[in-house]
């Protein structure tokens, strides 16, 4: 089955956005087996949309389209698809009693712009959106089925998720695929793939390896293809076996599992509580764990000691420390871990103090340094770390490695 | 002029990789004056390749190609290139040169593999590389322009900026193209547009306005197109100012600003200090400030209060006001925010307390609310707002309506 992607905006041509939602289709779209041939990106243009929507049913059996959905004027694509069709905009109740509720809720009154949102293709089938106020549209004609969904990302994975997933899942019976995601962190990608090399070498006719790197994660997947589910699933079980055998150190959890949601899950197993103290990851360690859903019953608090004060102040590190050995030290991050630990009365903390950049290295401590501790029942531990890339990145590494640490710290305790 | 980019690789198509060469791609060819009309990737597959670059030769004056450049096997761009061009593969010596003292350099042997990437289509100019061993390549075909680059984002930045760019400005001398963003923030899409009805009716055919929103920020893009550089920037400067008369309220910066550089940019303008209490946002804000290199000039520090703990022992709070009014209330949004102005010794202090979901959420207080509080020289205030998406969207909101809310502090102090 042959599957395609239509992004429609200008600031995608001129390059203002990423486009981010394509690749996170073409995922989705490759797991339930479609053959992705081609993405496209076009102007919020009538005649361009119009083209591209009669070239790719041509050549795929599914088209799915992402945005121009908004309620202002150089959104297009309702009206284009109408005239594509050969059908025209109706009121749809359920969608403008949901833009109804959705903009009193938030104390908005409702305009005419609103209530467009409500308007839909009279022949397609609506999606709703409970992420937002533009639905999502499922056309089909000549035997091909178009989806057209909103451009802002979550709104567009709500109604993917809600929607187009299971629907597609029924509709386009094919080879079974399944996909199962290894999270790892600890190593380079060139030093994984030389490790593996035997492993992958190993790997049976029908099951298959990608590397998916980002900030350090590196998330394995293996992807097995075949007509009997049983067979491949037996042959999924024996290389996920094998491969836990060879690399159990860099692996902390499975599918989509961030570092956050594995420190969270050990913390909750083992009824441990945890707090941190951030000065050069500046809340981002304090984000991510706050970012799992039910947190608060592991989760104390951070103090984000960015200043100095805030370290000797609230955290209680002695100001002398500090001048002996610089607010990057190994001695500073042990005294900010074993601060918020005591005031914050919980069985681990964890601190970092470094130099995310661009500015505030030196020689001796250049900028991508990190001192993480950790202070936990069986005493406070310190390491340093190094990184090279740019501030927004560094803070990403730094918090990650830090999570880690903390990770194996609460498996060996 | 028109343009168009295809980008060549079946990771782009299965979301492996998320293309951002032809963001860059696009914002130097606008830049340049040329109207990008399509983005295409495509299967490294020659049928699908010959498809596309004809096609786009019927439609544009300039096609640049990414990726396929590679020296593996399912690298086919250059050979399908010779098959579109009716040309035949010779070893560049030039090439051949730069990619043997390359890999000595490296320390590695020349393999055939390095031979091959010295290979190049016999009618075309060679553009060289020095950021990697695959060269760029410039074709020409009845009056249409075709530029070949490799994958390898700063392989492909390199040869663009020292062979493509100054060709392509001598080449086509055309349009002026200007971009202006204004970033607006406090109204959603649809009512910033109603506003604008008249803006935009007035706009001068030179002029098109675009809304690109993004967690309740919404950048507005203004491009103006003409012959004359002078016409046009006059005419941008005129719709600029009728642009911030119309909309005062709403705007809080130019071009890429983010919130937290223009609350950064406000604070070091009038030599102001920060603090934050979160609860909530659970470091997102903290988090969003330190994002900013330099804020430690204004920054002092946050206290996640995540627990009612932390919220009373190190925070102050008074335990009896939790009791009486929930944790969730403008009493605690203001206590919190009071007492890290008192501890933390800054000019402002900024608290969050509200619930991001998906559990906690009652009649009352609905998943979504959030109460702000600022607390600064001329006493502390507390405003509340209720946003209905996923936690994580919750979460950003939360953090940009404070950041918000604080800026207009700022400005009115």
């Amino acid at each position: 089955m042959k599957a395609e992607i239509i992004t429609i905006g200008d600031e995608l041509l001129i390059g203002q956005t990423i486009d981010t939602n394509s690749a996170w289709m073409g995922q989705v779209l490759s797991s339930l087996g479609f053959d992705i041939i081609r993405k496209t990106a076009v102007h919020d243009k009538r005649e361009d949309i119009i083209g591209i929507l009669s070239d790719s049913s041509s050549r795929s059996d599914l088209v799915l389209i992402t945005g121009g959905l908004g309620p202002t004027s150089d959104d297009i694509t309702k009206q284009t698809l109408c005239e594509y069709f050969n059908t025209r905009l109706i009121v749809d109740k359920l969608v403008l009693e949901m833009v109804e509720s959705m903009m009193a809720k938030r104390g908005f009154p409702m305009n005419e712009n609103n209530r467009k949102q409500a308007e839909v293709p009279e022949s397609c089938k609506v999606l709703t959106n409970a992420a937002g106020t533009a639905p999502g549209m499922w056309f089909e004609k000549d035997g091909k089925v178009f989806v057209s969904l909103p451009g802002v990302p979550h709104e567009m994975r709500y109604i993917m998720t809600s929607h187009v997933i299971p629907e597609l899942r029924t509709r386009f019976t094919s080879q079974v695929i399944i996909h199962k995601n290894i999270m790892t962190f600890g190593t380079p990608e060139a030093g994984l793939a030389e490790i593996l090399t035997g492993f992958e070498a190993g790997l049976p006719e029908c099951i298959r390896l990608a590397y998916l790197p980002a900030a350090g994660i590196i998330k394995l997947r293996l992807t097995a293809t075949g007509s009997d589910r049983k067979v491949i699933e037996q042959a999924m079980d024996e290389q996920l076996k094998k491969l836990y055998e060879t690399i159990p150190q860099y692996i902390y959890g499975e599918d989509e599992e961030t570092l956050e949601m594995a420190v969270g899950r050990l913390l909750r197993e083992k009824n441990l509580t945890l707090c941190t103290a951030e000065s050069c990851t500046g809340g981002k360690i304090a984000q991510l764990i706050t970012s799992v859903p039910g947190c608060s019953d592991y989760y104390r608090g951070s103090v984000v000691a960015y200043s100095n004060d805030i370290k000797t102040g609230i955290l209680g590190v002695d100001p002398v420390l500090i001048e002996k050995n610089g607010a990057v030290s190994e001695e500073i991050a042990k005294a900010m871990a074993e601060g918020a630990r005591r005031i914050m009365k919980t069985d681990f903390a964890l601190a970092t103090t470094g130099i995310a950049g661009p500015a505030g290295g030196s020689e001796l401590k250049p900028v991508g340094t990190l001192w993480i501790a950790i202070s936990g029942r069986s005493g406070c531990a310190a390491e340093r770390h190094v990184f090279t890339s740019d501030r927004a990145t560094n803070i990403t590494r730094f918090a990650f490695v830090a999570l880690n640490r903390l990770r194996l710290q609460i498996i060996s305790e």
